[in-house]
């Protein structure tokens, strides 16, 4: 898939990313979801999930439903502990590219301990980790840490495009920054 | 006070919308504020107000607390119904001037009639609404209809040319426009 910036400025993107809770205290957390057309928010949604439950990928299910988009980026796969967002299943709904984007380098290992030691259901969640393999390096300015991304249904280097194009204030893209402050601001 | 383009796209603006609520069914209805940093978001919060209460101004002043700001835009004054937001009460906390944004022309008859029917309270919030004349009308584009303003603390110019800055998706500057896709993502 070859495009210019250009194009990458009309694309619809949705980021996704969850607010915070306070564990063993609430028992939902919000998720906020947030329509990009390139660099302008288009629309907003929020939905509730549980806490370390396995409600996340439906309820993300029914975001995606209502809109018409080009990809999605999710701020990680494990949100409100560990719920977690399936990105395959969402690929094999949708038909749409996803990106998972992460602040710091996924550790696989320390997360199959975590859920091995918390879930007696470790396996469904260890599932959606295993197979997002590999994990990429991307460096969106010289003067910030990089991003490491995970990609499902598109090439390396268009997903590295598309991040670097809506990557308008600090290395994370706008999608994932706004989502986040508007999940944050609620909870 | 004089200011180029391009000093706009640095200042600090919150913009303040409600979210829908069902009349006589909810009793509080969502309040979002965005801060703005030229046409980059930077922050959000949320709050609660009741549907046609007197708690609004209070609330507004718990966010405006939290932030470093140089000018805010309302959706206009009635919020949740007829919870008023005093500008003048803002301005003279915060120093900072305010503008009354509205798509359509404000008609202070017939809002007067309506306080007069529904609120034995009718003067408290009759005197937001009257201290705020007189409404200018903005053309942002040649394109689409004009917007009608308010102002307190600053000149005509500078408020039309903040707006015209900020207005980058339609005629609503953005501080507005996604603060109302957030209030109603939520409701």
């Amino acid at each position: 898939m070859i495009m210019n910036q250009n194009a990458f400025q009309k694309m619809l993107v949705i980021g996704i990313e969850d607010g915070s809770f306070k564990k063993g205290v609430t028992k939902k957390a919000l998720l906020a979801a947030v329509l990009f057309k390139g660099l302008t928010i288009e629309d907003v949604q929020v939905t509730k999930i549980e806490v370390d439950g396995l409600d996340a990928t439906e309820k993300v299910v029914k975001i995606l439903d209502k809109w018409k988009f080009d990809a999605v980026m999710l701020a990680g796969v494990s949100f409100a502990g560990f719920n977690v967002i399936d990105p395959e299943a969402l690929f094999n709904k949708f038909g749409k590219p996803l990106i998972i984007v992460s602040r710091t380098k996924p550790d696989n290992k320390a997360v199959k301990l975590a859920l091995l030691r918390h879930f007696k259901d470790w396996q469904i969640r260890w599932e959606v980790f295993k197979k997002l393999e590999p994990i990429k390096r991307v460096s969106i300015s010289a003067e910030e840490p990089p991003l490491y991304i995970e990609i499902i249904g598109a090439e390396t280097h268009w997903a590295e495009n598309l991040i670097k194009a809506l990557a308008a204030c600090g290395r994370m893209p706008e999608p994932i920054r706004v989502a986040r402050l508007i999940a944050r601001g609620l909870s």
